[in-house]
């Protein structure tokens, strides 16, 4: 549990929070590059730490992230016209280029100087791995691009996708670092126990570490030793996790091993944008759009992910079906992803931790919050937040694995904790 | 009317508010029995005083109505297994009994008491009547269950229905104890003059009791004597009538006599859920489901009533007729019951009460009120409510009669008026 | 720009607020005459500065417009039957006449005198050219009608229509009054020039008056002379502009020369009733339906405005169609007023004006915040708003022209500024 003040503290995101200023020191994924297909293409809103924005692709490819609203008259840029290098409001055709610079101003006499005075509120932004980050921080504190091994992964081995959620980014974080759950939510066959269903209740060892934290969920897989799966959580937002690709048990590798993770940006305090990655580690195996197809399905992503908005919401109780969760699934909801997010918006939009009672493999949770509750308040004294530099994570991957007993994770998975790509 | 702070006094019935603290000292009811169809089957959100609450009905058929959010991580047990003798949280598994003790936490080691150290909260509950009846006050406090004769009623001779009203709970109960608005608003046939049409300006005498109070609306009805229809209202929210079925006028007698009531239970400062209940007072004549289906559907709940959610509302302005309201009823809306709620919802949320303009039609109202803010304010002090007693209104009944000019109701109804089964 | 001080001042319009207030000393257009076709008809419901109001035509076919809730038990009169001369409220058949008389009160005794002591709110209305107006100010400071023009022109000339926007009505006035933005916003043809695009940037002139203010865009229109256009701003929230009309270039001269505007009463703060009229200047020229059919069309009223409520919103993004906006006209929405409705809605309710950055072409829309805070300033000490007398703006008319340089407007447009009808 929190205090509420501690909960305010650690949900609110907007302009002036202290929350909100710590999440400006890092780099945001803003939105996939595929949503800005082309030179000219249309604008798309864009909405992070509680800020209205737009963004755009000009005419020679270069990204702009601007203020939503025209500093003339505050007309949405969203209407605007894409065209010959800036975006053009419709109202009385102001120019803004990709610096939020004016560059045309055709309602004021030609001699006018007017346009060199007014600028727009813009947004660094940089592309890189199928995503447009976005940095709205102090220009001066701006890191070093991101340094997810996944970004470096080669397009042909990496796959981008983002949800839309309607709950406080932190329920989201939590959810993606509870490794408890998935023996109970993704219990998607009541009939067959898995490695996670054997033992439900995982032993935690959380380690904090530069970047955030890594931690163990450390399952007993009887005979066959301890089921070990490592997270790592990258500050601010970030989950690495694996598929399952390695261990002592080479008949339990995956077909196609992948590393997989998620990022939570903040839209506001009330929702999140959940940016979802995945890699295929062995150079010789690129993702398969049969693969990528049958992965986001069983994810939920599939059907619903054609737009951002899902058909499974909280206004219809994420569709569950009772027959189901009776006889097939724990949930009766479909889709991995729907039933994190099901869960984590039933608490509300923003959940009230006071009430919580937590346990032991609430660790990772409990660290989770005491970091960025503390990254937040040391800003304030002055005090620059950790994970920043992508030096701190750049070789730094999840995994998944059995050990025999006796063999502690930290030694026996140093080598499958680095980053290869 | 009222000041703006007895208005806010009698409407507020969240947490810690004078009035919410009244009406826990009541059993209320939560749901129709049929809700809750079997052993195991699906929890159903519940609301009551602004709390949110689910109920289910476990292995053994035992009804529970716990806190609606997980007392772990705060998921909603809505989404809840209901298996095994207890309500098991999709998130991380915890079960609980319908009493609120955690009897399973499987995320936990086998040697963990955490659960021993968890309860969520549970309020009582009696099935009866076709209801599930909740008690939210202080344990010490729970009064025997309620007296109603409808309850005592067999099965066979018993109906019970519930509707959603979107508006105060206390507005809903005014318009149940207006007996003066049925010449009006229930006026069906605006060319043949009912008894309730001949005299529209009824007189009316409260008498106040031990449970609320009792009163008559009395029209004159001309050679036939006094037409004097015989309400009780029973603290804090429980309305009785009769459908005419004693007299002096032996030919007005119904073909099927029954009695009949509400119930209102708050939701929420801006919602109330009506329950309806009929039951045939003549031992040889059980309800049958022509009888049923014909009244549900007069009173605007057959259609509208599969689900609780209504066809008819104040977005779509009750679907008014103004081709039916000129040629043939009073108000153009199809439904007795629709029609009570169209006006109450009409008046907004919460009703401004200090703009009004009281009548000599309206003592009853202003006897409800007083009644009420005197119960809120007393138990501040400590004084115990009237009413929670069932003893105080077992033998109750309403009626509905035509008396010669110059007898007294009070005397003429005394053996009319008390309850039968 | 605006002061977040002057902003609320200026947007603010409910009861007792100074801006209502000043609001409140002008007849508004409440309804169109067609809206309530016919004695007894059904009521409308309206909304001004925020008042809910309810509006009807009586069997004498006076009109009445009252306060929307019943004195009695406040019951929304929206529901009530027309009939006999008065509003009958349906829940205890309280009658109002048009002029908030209680004329009968059917549930007190015959001999009650109590329906003599209730009143309810009415406020004077008058039906005139196609408007029903109100008037909610003192009643001791009730102006003469309206003065203008259109109200005068023969029905046979006249078409009046409305169309509901969801911003505050100062974001349409502003809108309204901003001439610049033609040459942008409502460029349907990006592939040609017009008169308006060869000039982008006109040169505001604008002259206060007794009536408000009277401003000239005028654009270079080279061997042609200036482009003038000359639009009339009478307080508080009317537009008068020209189809052009006149000019030293006869072929310029339209088939149906006509004269146009707005009236933009305010509902409440975020939303505004949009009055729109035009007329025929021609004595034999009355106007066609067909006429009529494509104007609306064009304006983006006719589909979209069978009922008030449009289409195309602020949900949908007002439809816009990136591929028209490509190629074909400059917003890619359909429908002049719609373009403007677009921009107005899209700097949200209540634009944030402390952020705007205000340029040459906006001196008409810096001259209407002015003189509005002004009035609204004065009234509070005591002094009389300007353009409540319609004298004073009686013989004013818009115009739209060519001129020879050299000539200035208002020399040259002296007589063709004066109304005819």
């Amino acid at each position: 549990m929190l205090s509420h003040e501690d909960n305010e503290l650690l949900t609110r995101v907007g302009p002036a929070t202290p929350m909100g200023n710590l999440l400006r020191r890092y780099w945001m994924p803003a939105l996939l590059s595929e949503d800005l297909p082309g030179p000219d293409c249309p604008p798309k809103r864009v909405k992070l730490l509680d800020e209205e924005l737009v963004a755009f692709r000009d005419t020679d490819g270069r990204l702009g992230l601007l203020d939503e609203y025209c500093p003339h008259r505050l007309t949405s840029l969203f209407l605007a016209r894409n065209e010959e290098c800036g975006l053009r409001c419709v109202y009385h055709g102001w120019k803004f280029d990709v610096e939020g610079n004016c560059v045309d101003m055709p309602n004021e006499p030609a001699e006018s100087r007017f346009k060199e005075k007014v600028r727009t509120q813009s947004y660094p932004t940089e592309e890189y791995g199928g995503i447009i980050w976005a940095y709205m921080g102090p220009p001066e504190k701006k890191p070093e691009l991101p340094g997810h091994e996944f970004l470096r992964a080669p397009a042909t081995h990496r796959f981008v996708s983002k949800t839309l959620e309607f709950a406080n980014y932190a329920q989201a974080v939590e959810g993606g670092i509870d490794t408890a759950h998935s023996s109970f939510l993704h219990n998607n066959n009541l009939t067959q126990k898995g490695l996670r269903q054997l033992d439900t209740a995982p032993r935690l060892e959380v380690e904090p570490t530069d970047y955030g934290f890594r931690y163990a969920g450390i399952r007993n897989a009887a005979e066959r030793g301890n089921y070990t799966r490592i997270y790592q959580f990258v500050m601010p937002f970030h989950q690495f996790r694996s598929a399952r690709v390695e261990g002592v048990d080479p008949q339990h590798r995956y077909e196609m091993p992948t590393m997989r993770g998620h990022i939570w940006a903040p839209r506001d305090d009330h929702s999140t944008t959940v940016f979802n990655w995945i890699f295929a580690v062995d150079e010789d195996k690129p993702l398969t759009p049969e693969f990528i197809e049958r992965q986001e399905g069983s994810a939920g992503r599939g059907p619903d992910g054609e737009s951002e908005i899902r058909q499974r919401t909280r206004e219809n109780d994420w569709l569950i079906d009772r027959e189901v969760q009776r006889s097939k699934t724990f949930t009766g909801i479909q889709g991995v992803n729907t039933q994190d997010l099901a869960v984590q918006e039933s608490m509300g939009y923003i959940a009230p931790r006071w009430r919580e009672h937590l346990g032991s493999t609430d660790k990772a949770v409990i660290t989770f919050r005491r970091m960025m509750l503390q990254a937040a308040r040391d800003l304030e004294k002055g005090i620059d937040p950790p994970g920043v530099d992508p030096d701190t994570y750049w070789d730094v991957r999840a995994v998944d694995l059995l050990f025999p007993e006796g063999v502690d994770w930290r030694e026996g998975a140093r080598d499958l904790l680095l980053a290869r790509w």
